[in-house]
């Protein structure tokens, strides 16, 4: 053994620190989830385990500037620090009220090692149920507006070949509107977010992101196998992002879990949401509608005028009586205003939204509602032409508001990447629905509603990231196929699976306005494509199981009757009953696009309610009702599928039963063929 | 009848004028193929019909700016001209000496509605072959410098499900090296040109581009099925052209033909180019080469230094004897230069392109070389760190003109969008390989390398775009899945269609290095995926089927002769025989992917060979031999496969045998699974 003067082995371990990588780590509040954030060869990266297992490998970070060097390379740690947080917070509406955050924070300071030394931070919240890191660029000298041409944030999970992935196309024409894939991880070239996965341990995960604010969208590319880059949708010109410091990018979010049904007892998205910026929200009101809708999708009614025209003062008045008879909130109005006749879609600059058609009296619509307890619920369809919706905007919500209008759907409608604005120069460009200049617009549109008290529902939406929390009148959206495609949109109607995979997918963003409970099921036959390939009592679990603060009873309304016109239909009743907003929820059993099971409890009551559904595949399901409350005692309102249920050749075969029980029991059911269960469980006074 | 006043019907007329497009036809010189071009709706569009079926319906042009309106909407045409043009031209090398082109050409100019009345050019030549059409800006007032941030050329193919498309993807990871796909064409989502596509109707097209000079290089989007829209790759900055009047774009080309050997028989994309610049190019030498290549990709040699070093001083002299011996006018060597030891794709940087490794004297090889005849061909990795590359290009070129090295093998090893730039600032940027960016390095590199009397052959190079016309020291390039996938790169070796789907979809572009000749078919064995999966005559008729100036014989020399190391082997004589400069050159027969056959008569000479090569189906051709001179009489040295002879089993059994042949009669072959035919007629003096 040689000795070596002190000096020395000072010198040789200076020397050895400098090729070591700086790496700090983090755990989740119970450990189970460990985040390892690193600058090995100057490149910001980290990686994730769970229990033990690594299932994202080491994976870079950074930013792209185009006129600086941006936080790419030659970047090392300086500094960290360490949060932890666990409060409980209430949503004025939602699938539960008390939301707990337990999360601890870990954030690093990353610094270019050479001139200017500009530097970012990342911040990792590592959840029990997943993580969330964004980049923050803090104001410094030299570094004021920033044009970010590429995020280098990237996803690299082990073994893509054996991971399966459930996925709809990024940046594809018709938007989010898209059947889900279920195909090995491994051949995904671009997907939108949230992306579902199932690792070969059963692990599952779901790469989204939380927060869109002022940023471009991310969508998921693949160059090689397991590697998923963030490519974020760029300007009409090409740059992603046009901001300046300070700014923060949304949160990249992965929800991790052992099993499907762990993905659906998160709270990852909105905890990782600011909390209300609007104050006192109450009159933002969950709730039932019914609407005139349907019929223009079937083909019975047009959106233009003319004979077959929808929205008439009378047809209103009409459907305002059934909903004040019957108990909902308000009646949607498509096709009231200016702008449907004619080839609308080219046409969207035509399109007025303070002026009604000559058949439509607006005032006297909303005055006879008003009467009976009902609102009208508004329509914008703007078809992407949003430099024509926005010059009206504030005209239009402010005669919503004097009308009593207290909810607008709006609608932008056309291809993804053909949003239709007019810059400052009077230039037409074409934006994607999921650029900044769209993120932005989506939002202003909500923020100028509320200072109207007005709630908006998206339709061709920008992804929901969860700023409900922030905004909670953005009360729900489409983004994802919804009822409309099983009238005669798309070559294919939705297959039994689709609403099966919605949960676990599209759904992990936020609400979704799926407009469920049609109950003529098949108006062009059960042969024919296009029908909702559900049974009967599938369609009613779905108030349950698709969860939307706003909910449709979407059938044309004649469709609730008997043939005599008065005697509701069977069912019927279920829709009445069942509430649009929760005390909690609980996701108590499923395989994504297979099957799933919801309990939730009403909110300012006692009764739960439960919703099953299946695929094409019948199945059986043996659920504990360990979520009752041991102190009551319960009376089970139950809507299931009959002995020779099958969507195809019988979905009207429903048994509506009643049985006492209690918590603890086993409630046994069989699904049919795209079957389902809906359940009251009424508390037996 | 009502008899109108004059004053009212002109008014009527002005009025009805308004509304009208103005539409310009042009048609090819025999008429076959009609051009329309309109400015319908304000938009430039134009649509191409074949033989009065229409082939490409109405699709846009134009070009959206940065910031200003560019040409996309609003826009009239003011004027046109029609010019005609039907000349010869000599090549001074390639497939054929004379080069017809005959063409007419239509010029309209579109001029924007409204203030700044800018306007732009769109040139239409229409040839019997197929169509090329660019557009052109002009110097105007308020139009210098100009980003463009999309290009509007659409390609709307009428039947998208009914049409067969053979294709590669676009912008993916491996550049151009992938096998080609056979699918509807409405199944592309991004593809590569050429893009080649059989109609119902059975003619046949391919889209690509001519004369790719300063602009990015274009692959085709299909958001719609049979919407195919030109797709510009970016900068790293999104803009995809940063360019300044006055400008063109590269020819965006179609070419048609009846039938799939029409597409083989065009001069399409040469004609499109402009002439020679360069002078006298005597100095540019096609020929057969040999070279220190094939042992590393097999793994018994390396690039890097060490027992197995496969380019040292002792192994290129053995190599130039080879050369020497048999007549092969250079040697290649690779991994000849300091740069290569570690990990040489991470640190391209590290490449020194004038530093020889110490087992290797530049100097006393080209000595050695010259003394016998023989010129040794360099070659320069750079793994795509250009800016590394571009600041040695001077100096090593000089070195390399120095030592009589006249052709220089260059490579681009790297993702596709991996290209490492430094740029002024200091600041790494990463390009594509087929950006405006790189599209000039490229031709950087052959303008300087000509400046010294140097070709290039460029691996992982910029798409063929018919460049050799204007700059014929740009010798060839790979820009395929070439041999060496029959090594150990990917997954799958070369699949028995490949090399014949080659001719019909990359080689339209022009002439590629594929480095046929492997004599040991299967080092691994016949059952090991990776092995060259032809038969002997099948590899042999490579040297005729797949064009390129430049041949090597790619094999290890040892491979050339009998166990004895003496006798050569049985099908050598062919690669000694067959020149690689051609008089004429004509498909004689062929179907996508599935068969082709070629004959080319050499250049300053009076024979004539023919290849012909099957897919993995054994087939019978029966070819008439009307292209030999009547007045001369033949003996055909056919190299055949043999009765037993199959790619999998037997892939050795080849018949050498010799016929007397004239011109007119039929010449049958039975090719074998994935056989061929090699055949010199040798006029019989």
């Amino acid at each position: 053994m040689t000795y070596l003067p002190m000096s020395v082995c000072l010198f040789l371990l200076l020397l050895s620190m400098q090729s070591y990588a700086e790496i700090k780590t983090i755990t989740s509040p119970s450990a189970n989830i460990l985040v390892s954030l690193s600058d090995e060869a100057g490149i910001p990266g980290y990686s994730v385990q769970y229990r033990g297992e690594e299932i994202v490998k080491h994976s870079a970070l950074g930013l792209e500037f185009k006129d600086t060097d941006g936080f790419v390379r030659n970047m090392h740690i300086v500094k960290s620090e360490i949060h932890s947080s666990n409060i409980t917070w209430v949503q004025p509406w939602g699938e539960r009220k008390q939301v707990r955050d337990n999360h601890k924070e870990l954030s690093v300071d990353f610094v270019q090692n050479q001139k200017p030394f500009h530097h970012m931070l990342v911040h990792i919240k590592v959840f029990d149920d997943g993580i969330g890191f964004r980049y923050e660029v803090v104001k410094q000298p030299g570094l004021n507006a920033v044009e970010i041409v590429d995020e280098k944030t990237e996803f690299i999970i082990p073994d893509s070949e054996k991971t399966t992935a459930w996925w709809i196309p990024g940046r594809a024409p018709l938007i989010d509107e898209y059947l889900y894939n279920t195909t090995p991880l491994a051949t995904i070239l671009r997907a939108q977010t949230p992306l579902t996965m199932r690792l070969p341990s059963g692990v599952h995960m779901a790469i989204h992101e939380a927060a869109l604010v002022d940023y471009a969208a991310m969508t998921l590319l693949q160059q090689k196998p397991g590697q998923l880059r963030a490519d974020l949708t760029p300007w009409y010109d090409g740059i992603r992002v046009k901001t300046q410091t300070p700014f923060v990018s949304p949160w990249r979010t992965i929800h991790i879990a052992p099993n499907a049904i762990g993905l659906l007892n998160s709270n990852l998205i909105l905890n990782l949401n600011e909390p209300n910026k609007l104050g006192d929200v109450s009159w933002v009101k969950p709730g039932k509608y019914v609407g005139i809708w349907w019929g223009m999708h079937l083909g019975t009614m047009t959106w233009s005028t003319g004979p077959h025209h929808g929205t008439t003062t009378e047809q209103a008045k009409n459907y305002m009586d059934f909903a004040a008879k019957y108990g909902f909130a308000g009646v949607l109005v498509e096709g009231w205003n200016q702008g449907w006749d004619g080839n609308w879609l080219a046409n969207g600059d035509k399109f007025n939204f303070t002026k009604a058609t000559p058949d439509f009296d607006l005032a006297e619509v909303t005055r006879y509602g008003k009467a009976k307890g009902v609102k009208l619920i508004g329509h914008h369809e703007t078809a992407a032409f949003v430099t024509n919706y926005k010059n009206q905007m504030a005209e239009a919500y402010d005669l919503y508001q004097k009308m009593g209008v207290a909810q607008v759907k709006t609608g932008y409608v056309n291809d993804h990447d053909k949003v239709i604005r007019i810059d400052a120069a009077g230039i037409e460009r074409n934006e994607w629905h999921d650029g900044q200049f769209m993120v932005n617009e989506y939002l202003y549109s909500v923020t100028e509603a509320a200072k109207r008290q007005i709630s908006i529902d998206t339709h061709e939406p920008i992804k929901d990231t969860g700023l409900r929390r922030t905004y909670p009148n953005w009360i729900s959206r489409e983004g994802a196929r919804g009822q409309e495609f099983n009238a005669t949109w798309s070559l294919v109607a939705n297959p039994p699976e689709h609403t099966v995979m919605l949960p676990f997918t599209r759904m992990l963003g936020g609400p979704m306005d799926y407009t469920p409970g049609i109950f003529n099921l098949a108006p062009f036959g059960l042969n024919a494509e296009h029908r909702v390939k559900n049974t009967l009592a599938k369609e009613l679990a779905l108030y349950v199981v698709i969860y939307s603060p706003i909910q449709m009873a979407a059938d044309v309304i004649e469709n609730y009757f008997e043939k005599d016109g008065k005697t509701l239909r069977p069912g019927f009743q279920f829709i009445l009953d069942v509430p649009t907003d929760w005390e909690q929820s609980r996701a108590l059993a499923g395989e994504v696009g297979d099957y799933v099971a919801y309990a939730r409890k009403q909110r300012n009551g006692d009764d739960w309610f439960l919703g099953a559904i299946t695929d094409e595949n019948p199945r059986k399901l043996a659920l504990k009702l360990d979520f009752l409350d041991p102190r009551k005692r319960y009376i089970a309102e139950i809507y299931r599928d009959g002995a020779t249920a099958d969507w195809k050749t019988n979905p009207y075969d429903m048994v509506i039963e009643h049985k006492a029980v209690k918590a603890g029991d086993m409630f046994n059911v069989a699904l049919a063929a795209s079957g389902g269960v809906a359940v009251r469980f009424k508390v037996d006074k």
